[in-house]
C-alpha cells in the first residue's frame, strides 16, 4: 500500500507541489493510500455561493444541476466550483480505514460521519446523482470520497437527525467564530442574519454579548426576518439591501445613535457588501468576513478609501470546537431547531 | 457650485448607489464639487500587482504600456486595472478647494501632497503620459485628478526627497499594522520581505519583536536578500519560492525548530501564497495579508482544509498615523533610506 502525506499531497496531479484545495486537478481514484479515509458518500453539501451558481447556470432545472456537477467531479476529481472557487461537505459511512491511521483515529468502519474539510480537496467519484433538493443546498449520491489524515470530521450525534446536523456543520465556523468575537456589551451587526448560518451567528452573538450588548439581524426580506424572528435571536430585524452601503449605514446609524456596529458578521452570499460592511463598523470595529463571495480587493481597497481602520478578518471555516458549539445551539434552542428542520433538513 | 457627498458617491456613473472604488465607472470631469480638492497631478504610483500585470500585457513595451494605462482611464474615470480591480496612489499640487472644506482642512493652495486613497476610486484625467519608471512602477503624467472629502492624503515632508517619500507612502499600510500586531518575544515571517513593502514590515517586526524576537525575511531570490541583508532588517534571509508551501513549511520548521511563526506578514505580490502563509505559521498564531493578489476564498478554504485555527487578517491599507510611522522609518534607518534611494525612487 502505498503511503500518503498528511495533507494530500500525493493526489495532486496538476500542478505539481501544490495542496489538494488550489489544485486544478486531483487523482480521485478510489483505491487508499495508507493514511486516508475511504467514504462511501449518501450526501453532498454544496457550499451556497457555489449551489446559487451551479442553479443559475442551470436555469434552475434539475437534470441539468446534475449534468454540471458531474461536470465538475469529472474535470477536477473534486466537487471545486470553478466560477466560486468554493466546495462544500458530505455525509457518509466510513468503508475503509488505512493502516497508518490505527491508534491515531478513533474512527471505526461502519461510523457515519460529516466531513468538516470542503469538498474543494476532497477527492470525490459520483456514480449517481439520485435526489436534488434546490432549496437547501443538499443533493444525495451514490459514490466514494476520501478523507485525507488532517482532514477534519465530526462523527454524527445520535441526539440530531443526520441531515439537520449536516445542514448546521456546514455553517459550524462562523458561529463558533462569533463566538470567540463578541464581548459584553457589543453591538453586533450580522449581515445575511436570518439566513442559515446568519441564524447561529446571531444566537450566538446575542449568547456572547449579554444584556448591555445589541444584536442587529439584517435580512434582504421581511419574510425571511420573519422566520428569523421566531428564534428570537436579535433585538433588532431590519431589511435592507447590502449592495448599498449608503443606505446600510444610514439605518446602522439610526440604530445605534451614530455609533455604528463594534463587530459586523457578514454572512450574505451575494458579491459587492464589503463596503455596507466597512460603513456600518466602527472605525476600530472588527469585521467578520464569512461569505465565500467576499473580494480581497473590494475590502481592503474599500477601507483605505473612506479612511476607516477597522480590522477586517477572513472567514477560517474551522476553529477548535467548532462542531460542539454550533450542534449545542440546536439543543439549547428548541426555537432555531425548529427552523432549521423547517428551512435546512 | 454641487454639494458633494463626503464619500464620492456623486460621481458614480455605474452602478448607482455604489461607491467610487467598486463602481465600474466614475465621472472624470475636472469641475470641483463643494466637499472635493482638485490635484495638478505629478506622478502616478501604480499599485504593484496592477503595474506587473500591465507591463506583461505590453510585453514590457513602454508605448504599449501608455497605451493601456490611457485606456483604463478613459474606460473607467479612474486608474483602476480591471485584471487584479487595484489602483496606486498619486503625487501632485493643490490646485483648488472647494468652499465646503474651508475650516475643515489644513491644506492650502499650493501645497504639494501624496494622495493616500487608492486610484481605483479617484476621478483621473490624463492628458499625456511624459515618462514611465518600469523598474519603480512609476508614471509621470501631466493631468489633473480629485480627493473626495474623505479621501486621506499626506503632505510631503520636507526633509525626505519626494519620489522617496511617495515610494514608502505607497505601502505605509503594512509596516504600521505590522507595528500593531508584532508583541515583544513574537517570531514573525514576512513573506516577500526583501521587497518593497516587505523590507518595512521587517524593520518594524524587529523593533517591536525585540531581542526576544525572530524576524525571518523571506524572498524569491539571493540576488534581493543580500540587498535586503544590507538593511540589518531581520534575523534570518531565506530564499524559497512562496508557491510551494510544502517546501516553505520544511523551511521554517527548520529555523523555529517546528515551532513555526507567531505572525506571518505576507506581501509577495503573486497569487497562490496563501497555502504557504498557513503552513508557516502556528496554528492560533496570526496571518496579515496586505498582497492584493490574495485569494479570499483559497485562503479562508486553505485554513479549514488542514484544519488550521489561524486568525487571517486582510489588509487594511490605512490605519491611523500610518504615514508617520512609515516615514520614520527613513528617518531612523539611514540603510533602508539608502536601499529605497537606490532601488525605489
Amino acid at each position: 500500500m502505498k503511503k500518503g502525506c498528511p495533507y494530500g499531497t500525493h493526489r495532486v496531479i496538476e500542478p505539481k507541489g501544490a495542496l489538494p484545495q488550489p489544485a486544478k486537478k486531483i487523482d480521485n481514484t478510489m483505491e487508499i493510500y495508507d493514511n486516508e479515509i475511504l467514504i462511501d458518500v449518501q450526501t453532498l453539501n454544496i457550499d451556497s455561493a457555489s449551489f446559487t451558481q451551479i442553479k443559475e447556470e442551470a436555469d434552475g432545472d434539475v437534470e441539468k444541476i446534475k449534468e454540471i456537477m458531474k461536470g465538475i467531479v469529472a474535470e477536477r476529481g473534486k466537487h471545486q466550483n470553478p466560477v466560486t472557487g468554493s466546495g462544500g461537505m458530505l455525509i457518509g459511512t466510513v468503508a475503509k480505514i488505512g493502516p497508518a491511521l490505527e491508534g491515531k483515529t478513533d474512527l471505526k468502519v461502519g461510523d457515519k460521519l460529516a466531513t468538516l474539510v470542503s469538498l474543494s480537496l476532497t477527492p470525490l467519484v459520483i456514480d449517481e446523482i439520485t435526489e436534488v433538493r434546490k432549496n437547501i443546498d443538499q443533493v444525495d449520491i451514490k459514490g466514494q470520497a476520501i478523507l485525507f489524515e488532517t482532514g477534519i470530521y465530526a462523527v454524527l450525534p445520535n441526539d440530531i437527525p443526520e441531515n439537520l446536523a449536516l445542514s448546521a456543520l456546514d455553517v459550524a465556523g462562523a458561529p463558533a467564530q462569533t463566538a470567540k468575537l463578541v464581548r459584553p456589551g457589543d453591538t453586533v451587526l450580522v449581515i445575511g442574519g436570518a439566513g442559515k448560518s446568519g441564524m447561529l451567528c446571531c444566537y450566538e452573538a446575542k449568547r456572547r454579548a449579554g444584556v448591555t450588548g445589541k444584536v442587529i439581524c439584517l435580512g434582504h426580506s421581511e419574510k425571511s426576518l420573519a422566520i428569523a424572528k421566531r428564534g428570537n435571536i436579535a433585538d433588532y430585524y431590519i431589511a435592507a439591501d447590502a449592495t448599498k452601503p449608503v443606505e446600510m449605514m444610514e439605518k446602522i446609524s439610526e440604530i445605534t445613535n451614530g455609533q455604528m456596529a463594534d463587530v459586523t458578521i457578514n454572512n450574505v452570499n451575494v458579491p459587492n457588501t464589503e463596503m455596507s460592511s466597512i460603513l456600518a463598523t466602527k472605525t476600530d470595529g472588527t469585521i467578520y468576513f464569512f461569505s465565500m463571495a467576499t473580494s480581497f480587493t473590494k475590502a481592503a481597497l474599500g477601507a483605505e478609501g473612506v479612511g476607516s481602520d477597522v480590522n477586517m478578518i477572513m472567514g477560517n471555516g474551522y476553529t477548535k470546537g467548532h462542531a460542539e458549539v454550533t450542534l449545542q445551539i440546536l439543543r439549547d434552542s428548541k426555537e432555531i431547531r425548529d427552523i432549521y428542520e423547517e428551512l435546512y433538513a
